[in-house]
Formats: structure tokens, C-alpha cells, sequence
């Protein structure tokens, strides 16, 4: 029986052509990760091989396969959904949680001594694949990552994306691309390397003012990049680039190359060559064909730290698109509020009306994640999204919470506020105010500049931890400059590694998101996203503070007023008088009535 | 010319002695650490080698002299003293500082290629010696680590400390050191070790219930330990264990070695042995005599996590070590008061008042450290000593800080406060508040169990940040029972590293003592001792609070009590009601009219 001719339309059938795999090519288990070669959040289809093997459609879960065993690896947020959707499948979800071990050190532990894993190294970090050769190496098992191992099984395996890309210009483009070349190669020569190597795709998009939309919410593309004192290339799907594109690029001296010859053309690199690059960024399988030769000088992309801090001329577009978006928030809350009770709404509903509200902003181009519209029990769960079959009709006495943001040219949004639907209880309220009063407290506080961003949590947590309560994501993410709504290296997580990378910097944006969960009950998060600024220097250093960039009210029928102090009710009250300043001249009739009425002071 | 024939009798009769055997044994450089074989903080006069070859008594330091070179590495702390000290020695001082090469990276950019860098490896942490020997490598440097270099250029050397250990008994000592050995065995299993080696007399201290005065302040011993399945070994001084406690010891199973016998001993470990250690708490000189064969098990010693976790009935001592402590504090304050203005009062006078009036109490030992009395500019010298030549005269106006602790049989103790001496400027009560309140911050706060204690430190800081003000030390220390002032696992600092063995437990007692220092002008800094205490569990997982310990009123006159929030106001108040109930009866005549006085509510 030929590979090709095996049966794969159910996930069982898909499960036993991967154990014919194994067996022909005397192999013990095969890994698949959620990755693709740009290890990006939101994979291409061509690259949902777990998904397509396992029939598990959360982002985020590894699966092994072994002849015995098949199982997946997801975190507590996809527990609910691995359970429905493995069901049937043979495949035993395995519950990612402190204390048990993971996929790595489960095969480390379980395949036979000298025996021998399967993983396509093309979607495995450098850096990962070093540790799982370090843990399957104790047992004496090889891990064999030299090809695309479903590639036979998969007849009907969607191809990559071949949308064209487009420019990132002036006035939104606030850096030339030869300026950011600059800058790269600066921080090349600190490191003493004379070439870097780039696979995340926002990095790239960021350094030669592209933008694409190969995946959802992020407009970046496929692509590779290599920049070298006198060189810069980049690999990319042919047709991707307009002619007209293509002539700017190659006079920027830019190389532009089929995105499949990245390979090919990095192993025909100078032997000699020092090359830097992030081993938690490019992918085993693309490195692997780099002559042996060369020298790796790892550490973070500069481009990351880069685009992470945003310059005063981005920063003034952030503020026009945070206008545009709290204007079209403005429009979207006013008319929630009258059609409650009035006309049927649903968590769909708000999806729906939030993006035609948004689209009508200049200088839109995209929701900038798949937006959370969460009733009730609904909103406990972190990564909550309503679809056409399975979604909740907003009626009755519950907590309604929105997560939902914008790609503007000028700027990428995310904020999530909570509505108040019927009548709250005093639990629910106080649950309310606490997370509050945790935005506030860090959205307030001043820090030394270079902290490392993990350090401030315990700020925001204070007030919820005073009550034991505690939440389980981390408080705030990086947001990109219409780029992705997640990128570092800042984040606001106890739970994270405070690595040298993630210090605080000035022209950061980052979210600050706290937030409470009660599992079957309701759920809480409110979330601002805020620019790091220069708050002085002097005798003892110099500090940074948060400005607030998101503009939208926030509903104070939710709140025990009386519980907020005089410093916490004056920040509110500061914070709606801004609001309303500058989102008044944006709106009218009764959205305008329902922004004044909304920023009242307290 | 022999090598006892050179005169040794100045600095830089020393230093040239050492250049003579650096000749004499082709080496490059000599890298003299502030160490000794146990890793202590305090140490025998007889390893003090790097006071005697440089002439500078800071605590801290590190000597490098090459044939052409001869620096001092310290950190801010010690500038001032390292610069007088060091005057006229011809020795550099080499400032520590963030961005400027240590002493190791400067030996592995200076020596030769190919050259030869000596160091007593007997003094060398294991972890360092790793650390020296890659750097070193780099440039192919060898380490030669193998002996006490200097031990024929001293000549007046003095000898090992000899004071005799006594036991630690019931009721202070709540466990058996069967128990103890029972759970350090528990350890062993887990960690699939047969045998432990432990360095540190803290350590060893703990396990073996005894206390010793080989140190100042720290009542510890100079020993090692071992202990497998079968046997225990204590390695110590002859003549130390006098023949009762000889006797008890070999009862509890326990065999005493001659100290000097620790390397030969080792030597002998079967060579199968799997040895748990930690690299961070041996020196390479002491293990480099351990069979090749053997296998190190590294991680942190898991006595040190015990000896961390104080239990019920020793809180219950501390509590009692406490009172006692407060009273003989308010003893000293109430005299202070009444004797500033009217006899001359200085640095000096403090430090023997102190120890008076502690030495009055039932159980007390000794102090726990060099009292801090600091008087105006001086205050801002985190770690200043008067000393009877040179020291400050109370009188005027200005801020006194004094810094203290005592061991007792129950427990140490630790306390800052500030005292006014006549007026204060708004400024200093502004920085006395704003240390206050990060003090409260932190000790009213709740946080989940197992946090990584440098994750808190924020709390702390955030009222000082608030107004650009940081201090650079760390906000809290563990401290130990009836042991050590300074001891881990746990360190509320930014600026340390969050390893997972510094995780927040029940049971540890950590200090609290934020601070502010404007140099040439004052020094705040405010410092209660907490233990922490389970919080309740509940649907957030299990959370931990402090409970304060220190008992002795804080004074509102340096305050600027208005800017206190009403919670800060309610838990100052709480906090001197609690201390006035509990030193009450204590205390009487003049003393309890002054704790009255002193812990009236605001």
C-alpha cells in the first residue's frame, strides 16, 4: 500500500497513516507542535498540521503520536474544547498544568532507549529543539527532524497564502527603510556579526515598511530576511510584490528572492560568516542548511526592541487612531445600551456591530484579533469566542464583557470593557471594582527605567491578591504599531522569566489587563493600553511612567463607588474628563449625549 | 631570597611579596576573594587575606594584583572608606558598578593569552570557579586554584577560632536532630542522592542543634557535614565539643572528625556515590578532593529551605524574642529622649545604651550585628559604623537612623527607626512617610503561595517611585532563628535574580526595611521583622499574608501625617496599639509613660 493511497478523511484514519509512517520508517513517535517556520501566533492552513491530524482546533496544543499512544498537550484554557472536539478521535487530551510533564519530557520518558522521534524541525525553534535533543539524549533516543513528515498523508493540504503585500508609507511610515537598515546593522556591529537572519514575519514587515495579510488580525506576510553590511535580502512568494513595489524594494538595495530558495541560499553563505540570530525565533529545520561553518551570535532580534519602542511621531498617529476607535466604541456602547431590552442581542451581535461601527473610521483596515463578546459564564472563560452555532443572548442580569480591537494604519487597539446588563450583584461589583482598581494602580504607577517588565505586576495584582484572588494571564502584552496586538519583548506576567530583553522602555505600548474568573459564574477583565514615557530624571536615576492611550468610558454601573479611594475615584474622573474632551468632537447627536452622560465624574 | 625572609609588615610590602611569588610561579595575576571555605558572611580573622594584603576593612572586596596592577574591586557602599584605606598603597580602587568589567572579567580581558591566574580554590564557590575558568578559557588562561598562596608570605597568620559549641536546647530547640536528619534523608530520596555535603555553618548549625561564637554576631561554628543513608559526619575543631555534648552527639549516630581532616575524608567517598551539593554553597578547593567518579546532584541545600520555614512553636519564641527586644528598645528610646539636650549624646553612646538595655533581658546573647547609629549626613551610608574615633555628636536638628538586632536563645532580631532630634525640615518628614508607607504597603499585602519573593518588591517601592525615589538595596532579607541575620532562601529585591528557590513559604521570617538616602544630607529607613502566614485557600489556589513581629512604636514626629491614607492611618495605629498591649507589661515607671506616649493613635 503506497502512502498516498491511505484513506485520510477521519482523524482516526489519520492517526493509523501516521503509525504506518512510523513503522516504515522505524520510527517510535512523531511530535507536532502548533508552529510554522515563522513560529508566528496565527499559523497559515498549509501549516494546521496538528489541527488537520488531530481534529483540535484551539490555537495552541502539541500532539504526539506514538503506536501505542496519541495524545495532546493544551493548557487549562482549551480543556473544555480539546475534550469535545478529541472526542471519538482515540486521541487522550494530556492537561498542560505545573507538576505534570509536558510533551517533551512525556517522550523523553516514554519512547524506548535508543529509540527515535519524529518532529519536522522547519516549524521547531532552534532553541526548543536543543532541549528536547538535550532530554531525549539522556535515553540515548535520536530526534529525526530532516523532513515534513505528513506531506504524503496530506492530499488535500491547503497551499501558502499568496496575498500581495502592500507599502507601509508616510505619513503612518515614520522611518525610512534605510534608516531602520541602519539601525539593525548598528546593532549588528555592537554584536560583532556581519550578517543577521530574520524569520519572524512582523520583524520583517517592521523593517522594510510592508505590510501583508497571509494570516488573520495580523498584517504581516510570509517572508525571510537577511541583512548583511552591504547586502539585504529577503526571500518571498513570488507575485506577492507589485512591480512597482518590486522597483522601490531593489532601490532601497533590497534582493528580493522566491521565498522556497531561503534554504538553498543560506547554505551558500561565506564559511566564515558570523551570523546573528534569536534561537527562540528562527526555526531548527531553516538553520540547519546554514554551513557548519558559521559562527551563531544569539540573542534577540534588535528589530524586536526596535519596533517595540515607538517613536513620538508613531505615538501621535496611536493617539489619532485611539480617537477613531473610542469614537467608534462610543457608537458601538450608545447603541448597545438602547437596543438592551429593546431588540434581541446577542454575543454575535456585538461582534458584528463593533466591526461595522469600526469600519466606518478612517484608515481601518481590520479587526486586530478575533473579538471576545462574553455573557455571563461566558466571560470566565479567558479565551471565550461566540460563533453563529454556539453563542449567548445578552438578556436578563449578567456581566457583558467586550475584548475587541482595531488595525488602523495609524496604530493597532485592544481594550476590553465590561457592560452592565440588568441588575449586578454586589459580588459581581466588587469584583469589578478590584480589577479597576488594579488597572488604576499600575496605569498610576512610576517605575526606574530598565525594570524588568515581570517586576511590575505585583502593582496591578495588589488589590485582587489583598482579596485572594488571582488571575492566570499575565497583565499586560506589547502591541505593535499596525502589527501584531501581541509582540514583546515587555511583559507584565509573575509568571514570565524577567530576562534582561523584557525591561521597561520608554515608547513601549503595552496593555494592562487584570482581571477575575469564576468558572460557570461570570467573568472580569478591563483593559487600557498605555504608552511607557520619560518621567524625569534625577538624584536616584531616571524613571518612566504609563500614559493612557485607550480612550473609550468605563461603565461605572459596575463599580462599588464607595470602595475606590480618593486618589483611585480622582484618576477615574481625570480619565472620563479626558475621554470626553477629546472623543466629544468625534461624535454626535446621541452617541455624543451617551459619551457625556458615560464620563460623568463620580 | 626565601619567601619567609621578606618583610611583610606594609601594604605595599605585600603586595610586592606576592609579586615576588608570582614570578617565582610564573603566574600572571592573584585574585584574592572576600571569602572563606564555608561561604560566610563574616569571617576568621585567620581568612581575612584580603584585608591583611590590601590594608582596606570594608566586608566586601576583591584584591587582584598582577607584576604591573594591583586593584580593589568594591561597590558604592565602600568607595569613600576604600578611597581612604587604600591611599598610599599604591592599590587602585576599582568602582563596581553596572557597565564597568568585575574583577573576573577584567582578569579574563588583561592577563596574557595563554598566562596563568592563581586563587585559593579552598574560598572559590564551586559556581564562581565555573564561571572564572569559561571566562578564562576564552583566551586560554589556565586556573590554578590548588593552594593558599599566601600562607608563607604571613607570617603573624592568626590562627583558626577554637570557641566551644554548646546546645541548642528545649524548649528553644523545637525539633530533634533526628527529626531534622530524617527530613534532610526525605531530601536525598527525592533528589536520588545517597550522600549530602553541606559548607555552610548555618546549615550545619541548624541540623545539629548546637551554636557556636567562632564569628562575631552570627553564632555559628567552622565545621562541615555529611551525611548518607547510614552515617552522619560533623568535621570540627578538636577540643570545640566539650565530652557531654561529644557523647550526645555520637548517640544521635552523629561521627566527629577533626576538621582539618575534611579533604582527606572526602578523598575516600565511594567513587559510585551520587552527591547532592550546592555549587553556589562549596568551594571548588574543599570538593576538588571528592573522587572524579562521584556524581554531582546540584541544587540548593535543603536545609537551607527548612531552617527558612520557622515552625509554630519557634514563631512562638520569636514572638516572646520580640517583646523582649521591644522592651528593651523603648527602655533605650525613653532614655534617649530624655537625655538629647541634656547630656552629650553620641553615635557611640547609642550603640552601648542599646546593648545595655538589651543585655538587661532574659535569653539575650549577643547583638545580631554592628549597630548602625547614624546621625544626620552619616544616615545616608546604608552600612555606616561609628566607630570611637570617628563619629557624630547628636545635637541640632536632623534625623538619627539606628539600625540594630539581638540574639536571643528564642530568636533574632532586626529593627530600624528614625528618631527627630529637634526640628525636621518637611523634606525629611516627606521621606520618612513615603518610607512608611512603602513599609506598610508591603506588610498589609496578600500574594499567592510559592510567588518568587523578588516579584514583591514592587509593593514596596511603588509609594517612593511614585515621586522619583529609589534606594539600592534590597527591601527585605530573610533572617534566621537564634542564626543568622542574613539568611536566604528569600530576598525581596528587584535586583535579584526570582529563582524558583525564592519562593515566598509559610513559616519564613523576612524583613521589610525600605529606605531613601540623599548623600552629604540624611538617610530614612524603616525596617520591621514579618513572618509569613498562611492566608486562606480558596477558589484561587492558597495565599500567604506577614504577620509584623517587631514590637516598638514608630516616630509620628518625623511623619507628615497627613499625607497617610486613611488604610495607612488604621494599620499605624493598629500596629502601636498591638505594641503598647503586648510591651506594657514589660515595662514601667518612666519607660511605660513614654510607650504610652508614643503609640498614642493618629
Amino acid at each position: 500500500m503506497t502512502p498516498s493511497s491511505v484513506s485520510t478523511t477521519t482523524v482516526p484514519a489519520r492517526v493509523e497513516a501516521v503509525r504506518a509512517l512510523l513503522e516504515r520508517e522505524h520510527l517510535d513517535a512523531l511530535l507536532v507542535p502548533s508552529a510554522d517556520p515563522h513560529l508566528s501566533e496565527y499559523l497559515p492552513r498549509h501549516w494546521q498540521v496538528r489541527r488537520w491530524l488531530s481534529g483540535f482546533n484551539g490555537s495552541v496544543g502539541t500532539l504526539v503520536i506514538t503506536p501505542t499512544f496519541a495524545g495532546l498537550w493544551a493548557d487549562s484554557r482549551y480543556w473544555e474544547q480539546a475534550e469535545k472536539e478529541l472526542n471519538g478521535t482515540g486521541i487522550v487530551l494530556m492537561k498542560l498544568q505545573p507538576g505534570a510533564p509536558g510533551p517533551l519530557d512525556w517522550l523523553a520518558a516514554q519512547v524506548r532507549e535508543g529509540g527515535a522521534v519524529a518532529v519536522d524541525a522547519r516549524v521547531l525553534a532552534l532553541q526548543s529543539e536543543r532541549t528536547l535533543k538535550q532530554k531525549l539524549a539522556a535515553r540515548g533516543i535520536a530526534l529525526r527532524g530532516e523532513r515534513d513528515w505528513i506531506a504524503t498523508l496530506w492530499s488535500d493540504r491547503p497551499g501558502l497564502p499568496g496575498e500581495p503585500v502592500v507599502a507601509h508609507e508616510p505619513p503612518f511610515a515614520t522611518e525610512s527603510v534605510a534608516e531602520k537598515l541602519g539601525r539593525v546593522r548598528q546593532a549588528m556591529a555592537e554584536a560583532e556579526a556581519d550578517a543577521h537572519f530574520i524569520a519572524t514575519v512582523d520583524d520583517i514587515a517592521w523593517l522594510f515598511n510592508l505590510r501583508g495579510s497571509d494570516v488573520n488580525y495580523n498584517p504581516v506576510f510570509l517572508s525571510y530576511a537577511l541583512v548583511t553590511a552591504e547586502q539585504v535580502v529577503l526571500w518571498i512568494g513570488e507575485n506577492k510584490v507589485p512591480a512597482s513595489l518590486q522597483e522601490q524594494l531593489q532601490a532601497q538595495g533590497v534582493q528580493v528572492r522566491p521565498y522556497e530558495e531561503v534554504l538553498s541560499d543560506l547554505a551558500r553563505l561565506p564559511p566564515t560568516t558570523r551570523l546573528l540570530l534569536d534561537p527562540a525565533r528562527v526555526t531548527a529545520g531553516v538553520v540547519a542548511s546554514v554551513p557548519a561553518s558559521v559562527r551563531f551570535i544569539e540573542q534577540v532580534n534588535p528589530t524586536t526592541l526596535f519596533k517595540a519602542c515607538k517613536g513620538e511621531a508613531e505615538l501621535g498617529h496611536v493617539r489619532r487612531a485611539m480617537e477613531r476607535d473610542g469614537a467608534a466604541l462610543c457608537e458601538f456602547f450608545a447603541w448597545l445600551d438602547s437596543a438592551l431590552g429593546r431588540e434581541p442581542v446577542t454575543e454575535v451581535t456585538v461582534d458584528e456591530r463593533l466591526l461595522e461601527a469600526r469600519a466606518r473610521q478612517p484608515d481601518f483596515v481590520c479587526p486586530s484579533f478575533a473579538t471576545i463578546a462574553a455573557f455571563a459564564a461566558n466571560g470566565a472563560l479567558p479565551h471565550y469566542r461566540a460563533t453563529a452555532k454556539a453563542h449567548a443572548v445578552i438578556e436578563g442580569d449578567g456581566l457583558l464583557l467586550i475584548d475587541s480591537g482595531g488595525q488602523y494604519r495609524g496604530g493597532t487597539t485592544d481594550i476590553t470593557r465590561m457592560v452592565a446588563v440588568g441588575k449586578l450583584s454586589e459580588e459581581q461589583k466588587a469584583d469589578c471594582t478590584r480589577v479597576l482598581q488594579g488597572m488604576i494602580a499600575l496605569s498610576r504607577a512610576r517605575f526606574p527605567s530598565g525594570i524588568l517588565s515581570p517586576l511590575l505586576d505585583a502593582i496591578a495584582r495588589a488589590p485582587l491578591w489583598a482579596d485572594n484572588i488571582d488571575y492566570g494571564h499575565g497583565t499586560g502584552h506589547g502591541v505593535g504599531y499596525f502589527l501584531n496586538v501581541h509582540e514583546g519583548p515587555q511583559v507584565i506576567a509573575y509568571q514570565a522569566a524577567p530576562a534582561p530583553h523584557t525591561a521597561m522602555r520608554e515608547g513601549m505600548i503595552t496593555s494592562i489587563e487584570p482581571g477575575t474568573y469564576r468558572p460557570g459564574r461570570w467573568g472580569v477583565r478591563i483593559e487600557n493600553l498605555v504608552a511607557t514615557r520619560a518621567a524625569g530624571e534625577g538624584e536616584f536615576g531616571s524613571f518612566l511612567k504609563f500614559e493612557t492611550l485607550t480612550l473609550c468610558p468605563i461603565d461605572t454601573r459596575c463599580l462599588l463607588l464607595q470602595r475606590l479611594t480618593q486618589e483611585e475615584r480622582a484618576w477615574l474622573n481625570a480619565y472620563h474628563a479626558e475621554v470626553r474632551a477629546r472623543l466629544s468632537p468625534l461624535v454626535d447627536g446621541e452617541v455624543l449625549a451617551w459619551l457625556h452622560h458615560r464620563t460623568e465624574a463620580v
